[in-house]
């Protein structure tokens, strides 16, 4: 729950965290206290929101939130005077400058430090003194915590992992021997890290396994959702790069590398040995098919499968339009014999020149 | 394992559950003991087993079943004076009677309350007397925990959670701080309810996370499979309404709503912000967009990517039908160009219009 | 970690278990002690490598590897004379020959046996002296751990299960009641085994569950990855052949059944009782639907959903391909009026016909 502070102090911190790239003027007193954040219909007194897109304007005119984020355009059109009942911090980029606000509201609060006493820590890891370690937590042989790391409840760190500073793992994180996380990285609940990629050869009807003898190397400033699974590399290794944010239940196959500051929404499945270029954008669901590259800044919408390379940034989809039942029934036969299709206008085309050379003779 | 009660208390629990809405009439002796359910097929004489579509009738003409469940018309087919091994339970609603009637012989064994040992109980939880909680859980500060609530092992309740009577959760289940879930719910191992929503501000070529501030909302009589995840709302909450039945790796996203008794099979997405109607009907791996709304009643196929609102009730799909993989490949390239066989076919009409305008004059 | 082995040592553990189907012959020093696999392009002395695809005959030209499974033909382009540093193996499947080296080698550091003293074991639970039991596991009652089995941190092993000798569950796996897993398995850090099936009637615009009283019986020599959930079934069981090997995050419903020696590749969702046929191969984020049968041998690509019955064996693809959005998006148009299209083939097919048959006349 994020704690409470003055809007004079969440502008220094947005400042600090800019690097006073965002500029923002505050309309109202500076010393009034926020303790959370909400949207513009259900923000209370105590509570920062902001507008950023125009279509919400009549929401931001009733806000009763203690604070608004909003551009000069807005704030122009909205309370040309000011507000009464709220203080106005008037910024271009109001989104942005709103969520890292909250960021600093969210990191007011942070726990205390130590080891549960049901945890159980392996003599031989070194876990830094100001480390969290939860409740029936398993820290495994030469692993090494970094400071200010926060382990959850029931989570297991498998053998000669290490886990730099203010990384954070939710409860019921896995993370399989040699494995290595960076700074400031968050995972959450489920999510499996260094699991075998699926690797066999066949012989004789049956399948031979192929050890995975790589691990997962995880960048800094990685965000990995519920449920997620990171394969270790068969032989070399895994890599996520810097600032990449991947949602649950995503699948990333062995010796994959995902580029940097890339993001990766839901059901995403990725196989084995493919790469994914640096910011690029994976839409919910979509798949990425086994050693194929994906271009630099590429944007790939849900539901759709890759299937060869992208060589060049864009924008790419594949996705069967929905229809209502009855209508899809009828097409889909149609697509089934699209060559058939094609053979028609052919055959029309070359029955249309005959008769034309007929008639022009 | 189911218990044993006579077809007499299996009646009576039927009639209860259903207040009387499904009238059943027994042939044979109603004290005969079931012990367990079973298909026509493998069923022994302690087992209570059903027939519901007529295409099964050989089975049941020769199940060993001590007790089936059918309707008067396959009754009178094949037992038109009764059966000598098998009590005969004649409900138009065969299906739903065996549902409630196996129901009441699952329940018929329940475990013993109380708290593990192992278990890691914070001094500032609330668990009622009659709940059960399983070695190696961990029930956090400030959460209740209420009448006859069963926490399986290893399972994760966060802060401030509060479940209501009756609900259990399988081993491994992990709930984040704040989250509320209703009475008799079933929740699977692996599910996790209220991690993060994937929710970031790009800002100079990375992300910066919204914190997410919300929580779950879960109602009354909601299961939830194995592997399923919840995330939390950014401002505002995700809520899963009364009666809403949930599959296996399902995925929900931040600030969802799914309206009451709607049913989602495995693997369906559902991106942030969507709103489900009320009894629906979610097929396995459909994909559902954010921010889109599914009216009252719809049914989707699965497989299929929902991209846009549906507003009228109906039942809608969106498959690429499969085919052999060299059809496929012709096929594909087609697909691919579609527009240019509308445009040979615009130019033929053109042309056809010509030669026509031509002969008629 | 691999351990160190000499080549002769690996030649002869390849021999064994492959009861010298794979001829092979060493050219240089057969003691040359190997500690690992690594690519040709990262080996280093102590590192087995190998050359399959002859795409990378100049990566293997150039190698550091203290030795290189290669073809005959390979053998003869590159080191006809054989090499200075690095021992050949020669064998006609190379690829073969290493994935059983790459286990000789796995299999050669193997943990000590004993229960760990955090792991909560029932006291009617049957574990046999030979097998590992990992920290915080819990073992529940009437269940049988066999020889030289192996049980992660927090595994969760339910009651009445059996774990038949040398199979591995990495940390955190659940197996609900009643479930039985061969021999020579493993089973990967939240893979779930035998929750409830997605089985519910409609009663009066509510669903009431029907208890899934079956079980999942798992054959010998199965792989089953992370995350991935198989369950029980609703009566009688669901059941997983010899030798099949599941990727992570797949998801398959109750009663169905998957043939001996399978693969099933990540993401893939099986819906209930359907029946998957012998040695298949289900690409990844290929969903199969309920009740339908899958001929053996039979090959789906990733991303196809499978709407009917496959009764022959074959290659077998559905996808959308993907094009750049605005194409996508004049396609996507054109797809939903296919039927239009055609009617404008057969109405230019008539009058062609009439225009023909007139200037015939």
């Amino acid at each position: 729950m994020p704690g409470p502070l003055s809007i004079e102090h969440l502008a220094a911190a947005v400042e600090r965290a800019t690097s006073g790239a965002l500029g923002a003027q505050v309309i109202g007193d500076p010393q009034r206290v926020i303790t959370t954040v909400a949207p513009l219909e259900a923000a209370q007194a105590g509570a920062l929101s902001f507008l950023a897109n125009p279509r919400y304007r009549r929401f931001a005119a009733a806000t009763q939130a203690g604070a608004l984020v909003l551009s000069e355009a807005d704030q122009r059109a909205l309370f040309p005077t000011g507000s009464p009942t709220c203080v106005l911090i008037v910024c271009e980029a109001a989104y942005t400058w709103f969520a890292f606000a909250a960021q600093a509201l969210a990191e007011s609060t942070e726990p205390a430090a130590g080891c549960a006493p049901s945890a159980v820590v392996h003599p031989g890891a070194r876990i830094d003194r100001s480390a969290t370690i939860g409740p029936l937590a398993v820290i495994d042989e030469d692993s090494s915590i970094g400071a200010g790391v926060q382990i959850g409840a029931g989570c297991y760190v498998g053998r000669r992992v290490r886990i730099s500073e203010a990384t954070r793992l939710h409860p019921g994180v896995r993370i399989y021997d040699g494995c290595r996380i960076g700074a400031r990285c968050l995972l959450h609940s489920g999510a499996v890290i260094g699991a075998d990629g699926f690797g066999f050869a066949p012989f004789r009807g049956r399948w031979i396994k192929i050890p995975q003898s790589g691990a997962v190397l995880i960048g800094d400033d990685v965000e990995i959702g519920a449920g997620t699974t990171i394969d270790r590399g068969a032989m070399g290794d895994t890599v996520i790069e810097d600032g990449v944010k991947i949602d649950n239940q995503v699948q990333i196959g062995h010796n994959c590398r995902i580029g940097a500051h890339s993001a990766i929404a839901g059901c995403v499945g990725i196989a084995g040995s493919a790469t994914i270029g640096r910011r690029c954008q994976l839409g919910g669901a979509s798949m990425i098919q086994g050693h194929i590259t994906i271009a630099d800044d590429s944007i790939i919408s849900g539901a759709t499968a890759i299937t060869h390379d992208v060589r060049e940034a864009g924008f790419y989809t594949g996705i069967y339009p929905f229809m209502r039942n009855r209508d899809w029934e009828r097409n889909a036969v149609l697509l089934r014999h699209l060559d058939e299709l094609r053979e028609r206008i052919r055959r029309l085309e070359a029955q249309v020149r005959t008769q034309q050379t007929g008639s022009d003779r």
